[in-house]
């Protein structure tokens, strides 16, 4: 009866899988034609739902089926070319494949010997990682799933090495930072930032500080920190600096750009998210350290059910997870897929998209771009008030066409355009800007 | 060039993911003939790949034949029906498609805005979850990683709501709860047990207490705390009631096993890892409780960069990271490809199976079970010393056959062996049974 119902599975797996990746391609070809943001209201997917789970087992083709008709049009679409909300990203094809081979094996990587390949492979590529984005060797490194988590790590981290009360950051850093300092009970102090949005450190107090945050491309406007700088000051200090350059460290990749990274070969500590700008699906934080100990010294903790014969590092002793997914096996498909070159040429065209759209904008009379482009976001408005801005930002989501997000900066209401996405053409930046302008006028 | 190069990407992605699905058929179909302990070195599976990322980007056909050749024998394999170690698991077939389609959509789920599809399904099937397991009604769920993390935010919505400056568990609860007490600055302070391994409420002293973690089937023996007389004890003191069961709760599914549930329905949150036994793969920590607003109180932040028009509860607020994956589509297409019958009828199949295991063993001369059975994990070991029995399981995990964990109680090493995979058959246990018996003799 076993082996029966196990062929039977077998046959069902090859059966449903092929209708699963059928749609998965479909999806992929049509997603540029699709709404970008949901145009549902709140609560109107789930009551489409059944209240009740069913008593019986359904064909997965039931699964596909409500995907398909009831959940997709609730689906907010990230991989379609014209999401340019927050910072647009894309799960490239091979990302994608490694994670139903991820699911496949379903690894769970607590200790060096419930997953040896998972736990080598994912201190291998983030070595590969180091080295593409042209950072110092001998960096440990791991993965978390967000960049949140890897800020509770490093300042959880940086609370062990140093002690000291509170964590220093710009006004414009991320708010997984005060998530961050709140959880592990520090105080968070907010210094100004300049008029290019970035943190003076002339108004650093390190006295008793446990650590600094310096961001290299804020959420707000990518602006940069002046990080050597700091990292001067904590060294004067002795205060842990860890350095966020979730969004923009990818574009490390290209030896242009690493000006932004000044001072990051003296922190700590530094996050860089491969889900944001490098082609990798979610959930995949890079974290990396120069002082590993540190981050042993807070997280591990070996009970007798997890002592092994082996004396290996495992992964579970540097952040908060004990189980962990083999989240590096589609950070490893994307880097051979894409190759350095591929990751370069595909980073320069977002950036070149970027700063082709900051011109139109520039270049149009009651436009005005908002903050200096570092990278692949602009910030820019229309002349007038914040209510109206507002509402073209309102009118140009529910259109379906594109979606971007705001921000505020220097008091106003800004709008923002991120392209992070390698399937973004310049048709799909036409587009974008068509919408935008023909908005403003109805 | 750009619809070409889409054209090409296309045709490509049915090409390597038609591969990648051939790869995932034939290893859920072979994997019960791999050795189910890795049987490498520490350092061997990195030894083998370059110590460089690629220049040029390679086809995925190298990444899927170097998994093949290079990492496979690097893998503990997670999905063989002869995985008995830590709590055994499944990644059932429709869960791993599941996983292909999250990763192909890439929802980041931070707001409601982002992903109102990923948001109301993971409400929804957290509230089909806690019907099938017999939760009262109107809690609020969501899904984290890991236990881990549930147990991070859980503690952290009891701060926030209690005050108090230390954690009480007993001393068979889980190292996580450990983690995330040091990781939330409080104290933590085990109870000792009684001789069923369970928690003893007459030892407990709550003033100032800010938590108790009571667990339902703990890691070393699957004990369980008595949770009623721990609930009057917090609700006299106002003090937090965690409980943690993970692993056990997923037995709720059958009302025959509810009986450890007792007490359960009286707690401030709960946490049952649906990756653990309930056929979901990782990652997928189902968080419930019953004081939504104290979690929120501990977590919601909302940068201007976050605001939107919809007045509607965001997933990110009731944890610690801001992005998430769409986790709830691979716990949906479990719960409905099995139903509630053949979530019962998988379940107690594994119990069966966990019985029969206890009875060889009673039957045994020379052997002895160390705990009470209760669900699918049976402590045993073989009469002689420690060393001898840690020799035992070091020889059965390197012939391959099996892979079962030990731990330690009432201070003498104990092998565990756990029933959680729908795959395992009394053939394959009876091999082990075999395996492990033959090893005494050498």
């Amino acid at each position: 009866v076993g082996a029966d119902r196990e062929a039977e599975e077998e046959v069902s797996f090859r059966k449903d899988g092929a209708a699963a990746l059928d749609w998965a391609a479909r999806y992929l070809e049509r997603v540029g034609e699709l709404p970008v943001l949901a145009q549902v209201e709140p609560g109107e997917i789930r009551s489409r739902l059944p209240t009740s789970p069913p008593e019986r087992g359904e064909p997965f083709a039931n699964v596909l089926r409500d995907l398909d008709e009831i959940l997709l049009p609730g689906v907010t679409h990230w991989q379609s070319p014209r999401f340019f909300a927050y910072f647009s990203n894309r799960a490239s094809e091979a990302g994608i494949l490694a994670e139903l081979l991820a699911a496949t094996l379903n690894s769970v990587g607590f200790l060096w010997r419930t997953a040896p390949a998972a736990t080598e492979l994912e201190f291998l590529t983030l070595d590969w990682a180091a080295q593409l984005l042209g950072l110092p060797s001998g960096w440990h490194g791991h993965i978390e799933d967000t960049a949140s988590t890897s800020t509770i790590a490093a300042l959880a981290a940086a609370r062990e090495a140093n002690g000291g009360s509170f964590v220093v950051c710009s006004e414009h850093a991320h708010s997984s930072v005060d998530k961050a300092a709140r959880l592990l009970g520090l105080e968070l102090r907010k210094t100004p930032s300049d008029e290019m949005f970035a943190l003076r450190p002339d108004a650093l107090d390190l006295t008793d500080a446990a650590a600094v945050v310096a961001t290299v491309g804020t959420t707000s406007t990518a602006s940069v920190d002046p990080v050597e700088v700091i990292a001067d000051a904590c060294a004067d200090a002795g205060v842990w600096l860890h350095a966020d350059a979730a969004y923009a460290g990818s574009a490390w990749v290209c030896p242009e750009l690493r000006w932004s990274q000044r001072g990051v070969e003296r922190a700590d500590s530094l996050v860089v998210n491969a889900h944001k700008w490098l082609f990798t699906p979610m959930d995949c934080s890079l974290l990396w350290t120069s002082r590993p100990e540190d981050l042993r010294r807070a997280f591990s903790l070996v009970p007798e059910y997890l002592r092994t014969s082996e004396s290996v590092d495992s992964l579970s002793e540097y952040g908060p997870a004990l189980g962990r997914r083999f989240r590096a096996l589609k950070l490893w498909a994307v880097l051979r897929c894409y190759g350095r070159e591929g990751l370069q040429a595909a980073i320069r065209e977002t950036i070149r998209l970027a700063k082709l759209f900051e011109r139109w904008v520039e270049a149009e009379p009651g436009w005005e771009v908002c903050a200096p482009r570092h990278f692949s976001l602009v910030c820019f408005r229309r002349d007038g008030s914040d209510e109206e801005n507002e509402e073209i930002l309102e009118r140009v989501n529910r259109s379906g066409e594109l979606f971007i997000s705001h921000t505020r900066v220097g008091g106003r209401y800004v709008l923002r355009l991120a392209i992070g996405s390698d399937r973004t053409t310049e048709a799909d930046l036409e587009r974008a800007w068509e919408v935008l302008r023909s908005s403003e006028a109805s």
